[in-house]
C-alpha cells in the first residue's frame, strides 16, 4: 500500500471534481493532472489546484496512484471505455452507478462517493462529509480508506445497492427539500416578500432532525388535518404545478 | 401604552402556547393564567409557567393586558365567540387566519404570529424568530411591538394577506421539506441504514441557502436531466406514493 500523500489524477472538472480536488490538495496530496474534454473547465480547475491539465484522454499521466473519475453519471461508461490503467486504482464518485462499470479499465477499482451537495459558489468543509467506499479487493479498499481518512472523519463501507438506496434518500432529503426552499422563495418574491423572513424557520427545520426522528417533528396544516387552512392555501396558489405538489405532499403527510 | 412587563393570559396549551409562554416568562412577563378546555394540558402548562389554570372560559382573568389565543386554526372562531374582552388586547398566533375574526371579542385586536416550527421536545431560541405583527389600530400595534421586542430581535409588520402568503411559503420550506427528511429516514431504515448518514447533507442543504438563492443551489439528477439515474431510482422505489412524488418533484425541478 502506498503511503499518504498520493499521486492523483482528476478526470472531470465539475463541482465534485472541484471540491474534492480542493480537499485533496489541502490534505497535501499531489494532484498531478486534471482532465476534462472542455478546455476552459480543465484549465480553470488545473489553475485552482496548481497543476497541469489536458483535454486529450490519451495524454493522461500514467504514473498516478489513484484516478478519480468525477464526471456526470451518463458519461462514466463512455470515459471508462477510453481508460486503460492496468493495476492503477480507478474510482468513480457517483451515488447511483455500479462499481463494476469500471472493471474493464483496471484490475483495482472502486467507488469514492462523497455524500454531499456541491455547488460552485459554496465552500465545503470535508471533515464531516461521509465518504462511501467500495472496492473490488481488500488492498484497494485499504488504499481508498487511507485516502478518504486524509480528508474526512466519516468513512462508510457500503456496497453498490446500499449506495443507490442512500442516493435515493439523499435526493429526497437534499434535492427535493432544496426545491421546496426554491418554491418558497418564488412564492415570497411574487408577493414582494423576502426569503430572509423564513430563513430562521428553514434553519430550525434542519436543526430539529439532528436529534429527533423527522416523522415526530412534522408540523403544519397537513399533519394537523387542518382542512380549512389547506383549502385556503390551495385557493391562493396560482401555479398549477405547485397546487398539485401541495395536494400530493399534504396527502402523503396525512398518511393517505 | 402599558410598560413591560405585561400581564398575559394564554388561551391554549399546545406547542405554540408552550414555547411562546416559556419565552414570555423568560422575558419577565407576568403570565397570569393558562386556559385550555383540556384539564391535563392547562394544568401541565400552568405548572411549567408557574401560574394558574382554568378549563372554564368564563373564569378567564379580566385584568390582563394581552390575551394570546394560541389554539388550532379550526378552533379560533369557536373560542372567539365566547370571549368578551372589551378593550383588552386580543391576538391570535395563526399564519392563515384573518385578523378580523377577532373583532367581535374586543375593540383592540391583532395578530402575533411567530414564524417558527414548534415541537414539544425541542427547545426554541426566540431571539431570531420573526414575529409577524398586525393590529387594528396604531396604539395596539405599538403595544404588541413592545411585547414582541421583549422576546425577539426580528419584528415584521405584515397584513393578513401577506401573512397567508408567508404561511404558504413556510409550508413548502418547512413542513414539506421535513416530510422529505421523513421519507429519506423511512427509505434508509427499510434498507437497514441510518439517517445519520445523510445528516451532514441535510445540514449543508439548509446552510447553503443562507447566502445563496435556492434555485441556484439545486443539485441532483433532475436538474442535471440525468434520466438514467432517475429511471434507476424509480425502479428501486417500491412505495407507489413516493414513486409519484419522485416523478412530480423531478418534473418540477426540471422545469416541466
Amino acid at each position: 500500500m502506498k503511503a499518504i500523500p498520493l499521486k492523483i489524477v482528476l478526470i472531470g472538472a465539475g463541482n465534485v471534481a472541484t471540491h474534492l480536488g480542493l480537499a485533496l490538495l489541502a490534505a497535501k496530496h499531489n494532484i498531478v493532472q486534471v482532465y476534462s474534454r472542455q478546455e476552459a473547465s480543465s484549465k480553470s480547475l488545473a489553475r485552482l489546484l496548481k497543476t497541469k491539465h489536458t483535454t486529450a484522454i490519451n495524454e493522461l499521466s500514467t504514473d498516478a496512484d489513484v484516478y478519480i473519475l468525477a464526471v456526470k453519471d451518463d458519461a462514466i461508461k463512455t470515459v471508462v471505455k477510453q481508460l486503460h490503467l492496468k493495476n492503477k486504482i480507478l474510482v468513480h464518485t457517483s451515488g447511483s452507478v455500479d462499481m463494476d462499470v469500471l472493471k474493464s479499465s483496471s484490475s483495482n477499482y472502486g467507488v469514492f462517493y462523497p455524500l454531499q451537495t456541491f455547488s460552485k459558489s459554496k465552500k465545503v468543509n470535508f471533515e464531516n462529509v461521509p465518504i462511501c467506499l467500495e472496492a473490488n479487493n481488500i488492498k484497494t479498499f485499504k488504499q481508498l480508506e487511507l485516502l478518504a481518512k486524509s480528508i474526512s472523519n466519516n468513512i462508510q463501507k457500503v456496497n453498490s445497492q446500499q449506495r443507490t438506496n442512500i442516493h435515493i434518500a439523499a435526493v429526497f432529503a437534499c434535492n427535493f427539500s432544496n426545491h421546496m426552499f426554491s418554491i418558497a422563495d418564488e412564492l415570497l418574491k411574487a408577493n414582494k416578500l423576502s426569503l430572509d423572513l423564513i430563513k430562521p424557520l428553514i434553519a430550525e427545520t434542519a436543526e430539529k432532525i439532528k436529534n429527533n426522528p423527522p416523522a415526530k417533528m412534522q408540523t403544519g396544516p397537513a399533519i394537523r388535518g387542518d382542512k380549512k387552512t389547506m383549502a385556503k392555501h390551495l385557493k391562493m396558489l396560482e401555479n398549477k404545478q405547485y397546487k398539485e405538489l401541495y395536494k400530493m405532499l399534504s396527502r402523503s403527510i396525512g398518511g393517505k
